[in-house]
C-alpha cells in the first residue's frame, strides 16, 4: 500500500468507525481542536476534571495533549488520563505548544515525558529542538531558529523517547528513529492562522486512534490535513476565510483530491 | 397565537429588551454560546468567580449552565449562580452536556437537580435518557442509541423534576410533561458541527428571558434556531461555512422567514 | 509625520518586528485576541501560570490583560505579569472588561491600577466612567449610558491614573490627559461580534510594543482596526461574514487604504 493509499485508507476507517478523541488541550485553540477532529469524522471530547479522567479515556480511542496554556494542575490531570490511556494501549500524542518559552514548559514536558507513555511527540522545529536538548532560539510559540539538521534531531530523539517524533513546518518531518517520512503537502496561510499545529496533533491522534502504526498514522495524517489546507489556499482571502475553507475542505477530501494530492515520501 | 406567531413574537421580544443571559458554559463552545445570542438581539455574558456571581444575576434575565467541561469547582459556582437565579425567579437552563459519559458527570448533574431548581433541562437523546435513568450507550459528547420512546421518557423526567425537559435531534422534543412540543426545523450539518447543541441551550435561555411558558420559549427558541440552520445550509459548502452563515441567518431572521418556515407541532 | 502616515508606519513596523504580546485575556474571546494579533503580524501569546508569569514576559514585547473572565486566581498571575512587564518597562495595556457589572470586578480594577503600572486603560463608555467614579448604569459587559461629557472624563481618569486612556465607540476617544485622539474609524456592525472590543486591546497592545509614545500608538490601532472594519463590513452578510472579514482585512490592509480611510483628528 503506497502512502496515498494509506491515507485515504485511514481516512475512511475515521470516517467509518467515528473514533472519540479525548483531548487536553489549550484554552486557544480548543475549539478548533475539536472541530477538527469532527470535520474528519471523528467524536472529539474535551475534559479535565481529575475525577473523570480514568472513565473518559474508557470510552476514547485516542488521547491528545497540549501545554499551549498549561497549569501545574492541568498537568496533573494530564497525567492520570496518559496512565490510563497508557494502561488501556490506546495513542497518547503531546503537542510541546511553546516548549522552549519558560523553563516551568520545559519542566513540565519533560515530566510527561518521564512519567507517562507519549506515544507521539510533536512540536515546530524549535519546540521539538529544545526537547532534545538541542540549541535553540525561541519566540512564544511561532517557530524560531533551529541549528543543525531537524531530520536527525527528530531521529535521534525518537530513539530516546521510544516514541514518534513529528516536526511541522514547510515539509513535515515524522519519524520512529526507523522509518522517516518527509510530508511536502501544506500551504504557507496556515502560519498566518492561530491553532493550525494544535489542530495537526488532533488529526494526528485522530488517525492514530485507527491505525497502530503510529508513524504512518502521522504521515497520513499530516498529508490529508496538508491537501485540505492547499484546498483551503485556492479561495482564500487571508487568514480567517482560509480557516473556514480549511474545515470544509477537510469534511469533503474525497479519494481523488488524496491520490492526486498526497505527497510523502518515506524513508528506511 | 400560532407557535410560527409565538416565535416570531419573542425573537422580535428578544430584540426589543436586549435581555442579559449570564452564562456559565464549557470552555470550547464559549464563543459560541455568546455570539449566538448576541446575533438573535440578547446581550451574553460569561463569569465564574464565585464572588461575583450572585451580583452577576442580579443584572441577568436568565442563566444557562453547561456541564460540558466542568470542575467541581465550577459546579460550586454554578450552584451559586443558580441560587440566586431561582431567588430572582429568572428561568435556568441546564445543558447536560456529556451527561453519561462519565460518573463524575452523571453525580454532578444529579447534585444540580437536586440542590437547585433547574426550569428547562436540555440534552441529546442519549444524555436526556441517562438522567432519567434509562439504559443508554453513551458515546462521548455525541448522541448515543437510546431504548424506548423519546417523547415518554421526556414527559417522564419532567413530571419528575418539574421542569421542561428539551431532547434535541432531528426532531426537538419540548415537554413540561403535560404540553408537549415537536420541531421539526433543523439541518443534519448542525451535526457536523461542534457547539450547535450548546448554542442551542443559549438560544433557549434568551427565549426564557422574554418568556414565562418555558416550554413555549423552548419550542419557539428551537424552531427559530433550526430556521436559521436551515438557511444557512442552503450556501453551505461544508460544517465551517455552514456556521458562519447560521450566525448571519439568525441575525436577519425576518417575520417572512418564520411565518414559512416554523414547523412546530403542539400536543397536550 | 500626519496620523495617517503614523498609523501606516507603525502596521509596517509590527510586520517587520513581529512583536510577542502576552495575554492574559478572558476564555470567551482567547482565540480573537490570538487572531487579531497574527493577522496584523504580530506573535501572539496566551499563558497564565504563575510559575512562568516573569519568563513569560522576558520574551514579550507588551502585555495585555483583560478582566472578563477574571476569578482571584487569574488576576494574581496578572499582577505578576505586569510586574515584570513593568521592571523590564514594556507597555501594560488593561482591558476593563465588564467593570461596572460587578463589585468584584471594580475592586479587582482598582487592585490592578494600584498594584502595577497600567500604561494603556482601555474600555467602553460605561467601563471607563465607572473606573473613573462617573455615575453609569452598567448591563453586562455591553455598552450602558453615562452622564457627561466622555472625553472630560477620559481626561481626568488619565491624569489621575498617569495613563492613557481609551474609550471605544462610534468615535473612539485616546488621550494620556493632555493630548487627545479622536478615531471615527469603524463599523456599527463591531457591536453586533462578540470579542471586538477585546481584540481593539490586543491590537492596542500591538501596537505599543512598537511605539513609545502609547497614546499615538492606541489612536493608530484603532484607526487601523477600524478600517479593516470598514473594509469588512462592504461584503459582509452578517456577524459571522463580517468577523471573518475583519481578519482577512486586516491581513491585507495595504498603505492605499491606509491613507485614504484613516480618520483621526488631535487636539492638545
Amino acid at each position: 500500500m503506497t502512502e496515498k493509499e494509506a491515507t485515504y485508507e485511514l481516512l475512511a476507517r475515521v470516517r467509518r468507525e467515528k473514533p472519540v478523541v479525548h483531548h487536553l488541550t489549550n484554552w486557544v485553540t480548543i475549539y478548533d481542536c475539536a472541530q477538527i477532529v469532527k470535520s474528519i469524522g471523528g467524536s472529539p471530547v474535551m475534559a479535565h476534571a481529575p475525577e473523570e479522567m480514568a472513565d473518559m479515556v474508557r470510552i476514547a480511542s485516542a488521547l491528545v495533549l497540549n501545554i499551549g496554556t498549561l497549569t501545574a494542575d492541568f498537568v496533573e490531570a494530564m497525567k492520570l488520563a496518559a496512565a490510563a490511556a497508557n494502561a488501556k494501549g490506546i495513542p497518547v500524542v503531546l503537542d510541546a505548544c511553546g516548549a522552549g518559552a519558560t523553563p516551568f514548559r520545559d519542566a513540565k514536558t519533560a515530566e510527561l515525558l518521564a512519567k507517562v507513555r507519549i506515544d507521539v511527540l510533536k512540536g515546530n522545529a524549535s519546540e521539538i529542538a529544545r526537547v532534545a536538548g538541542v540549541e535553540v532560539n525561541t519566540k512564544g510559540v511561532d517557530a524560531g531558529q533551529v541549528q543543525g539538521n531537524l531530520k536527525m534531531i527528530a531521529q535521534g530523539l525518537a530513539r530516546k523517547c521510544a516514541c514518534v517524533v513529528v516536526i511541522t513546518g514547510e515539509e513535515d518531518i515524522v519519524t520512529d528513529g526507523r522509518t522517516t517520512y518527509a510530508v511536502a503537502n501544506g500551504h504557507e496561510l496556515m502560519t498566518a492562522v492561530v491553532g493550525t499545529g494544535c489542530m495537526a496533533a488532533s488529526v494526528i491522534g485522530t488517525f492514530a486512534a485507527v491505525e497502530r502504526d503510529y508513524a504512518l498514522a502521522s504521515a497520513c495524517a499530516l498529508a490529508a490535513y496538508g491537501l485540505a489546507g492547499e484546498s483551503a489556499a485556492l479561495s482564500a482571502s487571508g487568514p480567517a476565510s482560509f480557516k473556514q475553507r480549511l474545515f470544509d475542505s477537510f469534511y469533503r477530501l474525497d479519494q481523488n483530491t488524496v491520490f492526486e494530492g498526497v505527497r510523502v515520501s518515506c524513508s528506511r
